[in-house]
């Protein structure tokens, strides 16, 4: 998080009044997530999440407050945002729109074990069935007309060898999109420090401002990208196998999704090679750190498309 | 940072009236650092951080902040506290200690280069340098007699290697104090996140809070050990020859002190394996994150010891 807004008890005394969820009894800022302000407000009843949107566009907000509801009301464990005397879940304070949800138990973790990947591709499947009947669609921002769009930028920042990697990769990717493969809600960035554990019982997945409608095996490719790569950046077959198996369990693979598996990983590589590439040439005004490296995503697709035969034989679960 | 405390604007323009910096202008909120809540406090003179100190010994803040000073005087790129009309460093506000700096520009990187490592070697032997004429004091509270006081708790959490590999370190280090070394103010903790860069040059050392007096290799040791480290966890020769020689130029090594590398090597990274395995099996209440994976270190420490006799060849700056 680059900036941080200051709610008084007495500001959060007066949102509360739209509540029907007791009184304040404790107010904490807390410094996590990177776009968005958050307290850990405590009342008379339970202890919620109070969170302000610091950088996402307000008109988006609505989408990802009904999914988090929707999911959180099919026992996907995700923060469930509490609706106000009139129904809302969008709020307003300190001139920011906000909005308070449940807290979950847990903490996120840096370094899974066998158990914990498949608590998470158990959850990755359910966040999938449970977004059948979620009514509200909303376009991947960061799909394949993205990466397109941020190539001329990006090329010329870039050695040979992997501005030969990009467009190459962007080409491929263009001629093998699935346009068949089983599709719904996402969330796109299930990453490490987006799931809480309690052990090896996930109890909670956050941070849903990436979630969209797209290929299912698209998040299944970014998830396993980021949970089954060992230490030195090369992707633990049997992690990848337990995280697959157990998504497998409750949502079987199709035919069709075993075969496009490796491209699948490569374009969920790609994804966050052309995102880190972007924030590492054009930082935002203000940050206070530099991008991460792009570096780490370059090698991953490199390697998965060394690979790929071989990848296909982890499609027996 | 698990917390942060809110500042109000006229919570900082009436501590602005004890000092002759200028009117208020802006104050935004930073999430920066695990111990403070920092703010960008902006007058009509210039541009400072405002820190309030949440977790540190208030008994402890007059050296860190006299040592900022001190060395900010001495040409050495760090925030230099302010002092107000008084002449005290250490103010409060919102019922908790604090002080205003100067704000430096640049931004702390990733992934160095050489010429970036050859900036924090001369910048360390700088700061080595400007500590001589410092008369304060500070006992180091990571040294050997802290290590030896946490293995009990940790030993029956290891496995029989890590325990056994814990156990021989501290008793090979117990066995190799070089009492010779020639010390004075170091940092202890100018990791990567901890200096700022515009482009190559530094432009800052920050998080002066673990300083203290030893030996200075102890410092060089521990700044190797996470510069110089590749990204698969070896030790880069050629970015340790970089700093070591940019470090050795500015302050010229002694025999002793080529002869005690590669202990000292071990020690840094012993400190740093010891400290995450106690933050990883004795958490703080409330902490949001699990800590950081001790392993890093524990492999980095194997590491030296294997390599124990080859690394002495580095020292041929």
């Amino acid at each position: 998080m680059s900036v941080f807004t200051c709610v008084s008890t007495s500001d959060a005394q007066s949102l509360l009044e739209q509540f029907d969820i007791g009184q304040l009894t404790e107010l904490e800022g807390i410094a996590s997530g990177i776009e968005n302000t958050n307290y850990f407000l405590t009342t008379t009843h339970n202890k919620y999440v109070l969170t302000l949107f610091e950088q996402l566009a307000p008109e988006e907000l609505p989408f990802f407050l009904q999914l988090m509801s929707h999911l959180a009301e099919h026992n996907v464990p995700c923060p469930h945002p509490i609706a106000n005397l009139n129904g809302e879940l969008l709020l307003h304070i300190c001139d920011k729109p906000a909005s308070i949800v449940s807290r979950l138990p847990g903490k996120s973790i840096t370094s899974p074990n066998h158990a914990q990947c498949m608590q998470v591709g158990e959850n990755l499947a359910n966040i999938h069935l449970a977004g059948k009947d979620f009514l509200l669609q909303r376009t991947n921002p960061r799909g394949a007309s993205w990466w397109k769009s941020l190539a001329p930028q990006l090329l010329p920042k870039l050695d040979a060898d992997a501005a030969l990697l990009l467009q190459t990769e962007i080409r491929y990717q263009a001629l093998h999109r699935f346009q068949d493969l089983p599709r719904g809600i996402i969330h796109a960035d299930l990453f490490r420090d987006n799931a809480l554990f309690d052990g090896d019982r996930l109890t909670g997945v956050i941070d849903f401002y990436f979630a969209c409608t797209d290929s299912w095996l698209y998040d299944l490719a970014i998830t396993v990208n980021d949970w089954c790569i060992t230490e030195d950046g090369t992707l633990d077959k049997e992690s990848t196998q337990s995280l697959l198996s157990a998504y497998h369990q409750r949502r079987p693979l199709t035919a069709l999704e075993r075969g496009a598996w490796p491209v699948l990983l490569r374009a969920g590589a790609l994804r966050f090679w052309v995102s880190r590439l972007y924030d590492f040439h054009f930082p935002r005004e203000g940050e206070l750190t530099h991008a991460k490296d792009p570096e780490h995503f370059r090698k991953l697709l490199s390697q998965h498309i060394d690979a790929q035969s071989e990848l296909r034989t982890i499609w027996r679960p």
